[in-house]
């Protein structure tokens, strides 16, 4: 395997479009509008561990965890805007955390106020889930302002887990019941070079379904729940809850390249890609199923009642990252890409400001309303500020912070690799000598990237680009000649690279139509819309109400424009359909093939609901 | 309003054919079949009240209602078919309630043996429903045998009940959570004669909705579950749990006729309208949603996740059989028919021995089998031979025993309604005179239906026939001449009827192809399949795999061909269609128009999942 390394956020800054003005919506608004919702909702108080009991703002055990991943993004926004005040606030409750902290190196705001007594004794209450979040925080503040306080908490708090789990195994369980922990401490080894952190996490995932552990009554004590029912490395298919199961093997990927596994790696592999050939929707969503937040059957892929948590998308975008640094093959950064711009990012308002746990793939609000009241399922129709379990928005958040850390990898000696595009620049090391490439294109709205070499003197490098899985005729050149090898859906090109030096790409994308597998009862004699990485959807300001009832036509016709006033700037479709006519007398007529030819507008599937509560589909008749 | 009478199943023998089959399978199988499950699963011994604290098969609060629905059926089962053994095994059952009813009057397994301190404090929990199906039951049986002993004993309870309710109040609650007891109610006045029942029937009705009562804390306390979100003759939709809505409007209809209450039919005429035109399955299923039994949002039809439960068309037949005698409009016998072929016959399995509780129209084992490991849903791949809660069997089961009491209304002096069709001889009496009604047919294979009269003198009557309202071009004719009127679907031939006299009844059924309104959006883009009162699906044993993509040709070509060694004898229909070709690399692929021509063919829906477990569709491609 290879042994590539991410370049970090903070050698990857955006420069402008799409990436950009997400990440300015973040650090304008996003960053304390999180703050806020966690603040009023007692998130900030309970980490200060005021809360007594019969008191209202009972800490919730995960809510450790909102923060850390508020503090995590805000360390990444911090890079690309710097801000005091911000910092401040970051180091107010590292603070809280510094004197709540146990005097044996303890840490979790639930247990320490609500259940003293009862540390380490329940596997379903996340403790180290928790402590993962607030390990990757640490790590990621460290390496964001070079303070070493939160680091070295939460290295104390590590040693205490390495001591709990693996020496006096005092422990009511073996295993996290949500995994988490494992990636984190892979974070904590690389940040520290202590490699019995590295150790802590290989033993995770060895012992995971192994031995009996607790299990989960909700999901009918299955073991595919928590990704137990099998050794990690024997285990052949994803299952069980989609955001356990992203993190799991992100840990696996992880603890694989550190010890070479290929075996991990090609579990992980085979776990991925099976999660994207049997259970996965169009907009790259995983877990359809509201029960267990889980993988459903195969081919089970209902639209309305889609799960698909965003931050299960993140979860694989994770995986993804970390597969392809040890095995580039496009078929992870597309998905990677895939659900960046699709299944992870329709989670977020374009405010910045609301965020949906839920994306389903077809959206009928008054029927959500009705469910609502009755108690039947409480997915709120339009984005929200805050979530009971509020893990999704500071998720979104420090990835979107934190994206140029998506972009390329690099060996440090030779090759660099590009997995993404959007107007960026990238600053690599190889072998000491400086390169940089500066992505300069209007993507996603266009499939021309051009990549303009910076070197303070000649370098010899393989340049990587990956070619998208979803254009079919793909060009690139550099310096006006085509790559040396394309490998697993990359362009390689090998040289001495000076400054000046340019990389041209162009993916065309029209406007395409997808059909899934027939097995996929809910979107048999459907298509879905494509342009490029973006899934589009018909939205009911646009075209009316009973959006189910849009026949594509044969001839589409599909046209593209770009609209800087709509949406925050999105490249609109509009194509050639029809609706049916006539009345109906009750609920049922006998069928009448006429239907009335119309004009219909798809928009980008990430920036629905964000003019107002309609209906939406991403399927459309065909 | 009309006070029309039912002809009694005891005067409506079915003599050949469909429900013949049916009636003699209920007898020859499913009564033994349904006893023997209630006897293993302790429900016959439940009722002896000697389950004692820590023993197992802990009555049920709903046990005695199952036994009650089975003593009923058995009682119309004898009707047709004498059954001294049969009689005994009642009788012994009717011994248990005597012996262990209280001295006051009370009687409920559960109450007596698990929480004997706690009669009338749970309003969840049954009790009133319970009494009135032991009510039902005990009417039935004296109306079969002129046995007493069991009715008086309900006339014991039921006086017990009305002090509770109207004299000392002493229940925690006003009305009965799960209604049923007041159509039960009406039917223990017809039968004694006793006023007193009637009024507590009306009195339940008029309270309900008027004041603060226990809520159902799963349904979210919407007062809309168990329909007294209002006063109940001001209520405008069909609300909450579908079982009790139907069985509610049933006991208000049953008052309505008896007290000329023009405003409380209305309003059952009202519900029923709304549940037809806005929350009906093509089958005549309601009660789409798993949560709470009840009735979801308007035009929110989903097919795999379809509830639809047996008894809540059942409730409806119950319903449409009340409002028919006050008001004879063919919309309510349509859905009648419809119901009784549809969605709730297919709750029985063709040897009688196997039930479905809920009636999907769509079904793929796999995902069942998944959905079932993981708790996700309970829901059976086939039909079993007993619930947990086992309504549904014995509710089925009492129907078919019945049915002949849904075939006529009579006004006693001079009209008589033939409401449905199939081989049978109905005898009726009008100011004294006999009249029979033989109907010779093989509905509902073929639409023609012969009705010879036969008199032992000449009778002056108008004949009313339903024209089913599926029938485009139905025709009627009596000694040769057309109706004199025809009325709310239903044509009326006045005259003096003799015996010989013939009434032609010729409804042609071709193959009908039907379509659900656009905000279905679960139906966009697909039709059903119809021939006559049947509903038709198409099953996997038939087709292969994958029926969702099955697409029926533009020029569909339907034939249909009797097999008499086919599901008990059906009209199987094929036609031209088509389903796609060529491979998925993955879940999806670029949309590709060629599809591979075939023939399928379809069975009627009431006889699925009679040849295996295998997928199952009603809604196909168009």
């Amino acid at each position: 395997m290879l042994h590539l390394e991410s370049v970090s956020y903070q050698k990857v800054r955006m420069t402008g479009g799409f990436w950009k003005r997400w990440q300015d919506t973040v650090a304008d608004t996003t960053v304390d509008a999180v703050y806020e919702q966690f603040d009023a909702s007692g998130r900030v108080a309970a980490m200060g561990h005021t809360w007594r009991t019969g008191e209202p703002n009972k800490p919730h055990i995960f809510y450790d965890s909102d923060l850390a991943k508020w503090i995590e993004g805000a360390a990444y926004a911090l890079a690309f805007r710097k801000n005091a005040a911000l910092e401040d606030r970051i180091d107010a409750l590292v603070n809280l955390i510094e004197d709540g902290m146990s005097p044996e190196g303890y840490f979790n705001s639930y247990y320490q106020t609500v259940e003293p007594a009862n540390r380490w004794t329940e596997r379903a209450n996340h403790e180290l889930y928790c402590a993962g979040h607030l390990i990757e925080a640490a790590v990621a503040y460290y390496e964001a302002t070079g303070k070493r306080k939160f680091l070295e908490l939460m290295m104390r708090y590590a040693d205490l887990i390495e001591e709990v789990f693996t020496v006096t195994k005092e422990a009511a369980f073996a295993t996290p019941g949500h995994e988490e922990i494992e990636l984190a401490l892979c974070r904590l080894w690389r940040a520290t070079g202590e490699r019995r952190y590295l150790d802590l996490a290989k033993h995770f995932i060895d012992v995971r379904g192994t031995q009996e552990e607790p299990t989960f009554h909700w999901f009918n004590d299955d073991r595919r729940y928590a990704q137990e029912h099998a050794p990690v490395r024997d285990q052949d298919t994803a299952e069980g809850h989609a955001v356990r199961c992203g993190y799991l093997f992100s840990g696996a990927a992880d603890v694989a390249e550190a010890f070479d596994d290929e075996t991990l790696l090609t579990a992980a592999e085979r776990i991925y890609r099976n999660a994207m050939e049997k259970k996965m929707y169009v907009t790259g969503g995983f877990g359809n199923m509201k029960h267990g937040e889980a993988f459903g059957p195969d081919y089970f892929l209902p639209n309305f009642e889609a799960y698909t948590e965003t931050c299960a998308s993140l979860a694989f975008v994770f995986l993804a990252r970390r597969i392809l640094n040890m095995d580039p093959d496009s078929t992870f950064a597309d998905n990677l890409e895939l659900q960046l711009y699709n299944g992870a990012l329709a989670g977020i308002s374009l405010d910045g400001r609301s965020f949906f746990y839920e994306n389903p793939l077809e959206q009928r609000p008054s029927d959500l309303h009705f469910l609502a009241e009755s108690g039947a399922n409480s997915r709120p129709a339009s984005r929200v500020r805050l979530f009971s379990c509020s893990c999704c928005p500071p998720n979104i958040m420090r990835v979107i912070a934190g994206i140029g850390g998506y972009f390329m990898s690099t060996d440090g000696t030779d090759t660099v690799y590009t997995h993404l595009y959007g107007s960026s620049r990238g600053e690599v090391s190889l072998s000491g000598k400086k390169l940089a490439l500066t992505q300069t294109t209007r993507y996603p709205d266009s499939g021309k990237v051009r990549v303009k070499i910076t070197a303070e003197e000649p370098v010899k490098a393989v340049l990587a680009f990956r070619l998208p899985g979803w254009c079919k005729s793909p060009a690139a050149s550099a310096c006006g000649r085509g790559p040396d090898r394309v490998e697993k859906g990359y362009a390689y090109f090998e040289g001495e690279w000076k400054s000046g030096d340019e990389v041209l790409l162009d993916f065309p994308m029209p406007v395409r139509m997808v059909e899934a597998d027939p097995r996929v009862y809910a979107d048999c004699g459907k298509v879905a819309v494509l342009r490029g990485p973006l899934v589009y959807c018909l939205e009911e300001c646009d075209n009316g109400p009973s959006l189910g009832d849009v026949r594509i036509s044969a001839a589409p016709g599909f046209r593209t424009r770009y609209e800087s006033g709509l949406l925050g700037g999105v490249t609109k479709v509009t194509f050639r359909g029809s609706r049916r006519t006539g009345g109906f007398d009750g609920l049922y007529r006998d069928y009448d093939p006429e239907r009335a030819a119309g004009t219909f507008t798809a928009v980008p599937y990430y920036a629905w609901n964000n003019r107002g509560e309609g209906e939406m589909t991403v399927w459309i008749q065909k």
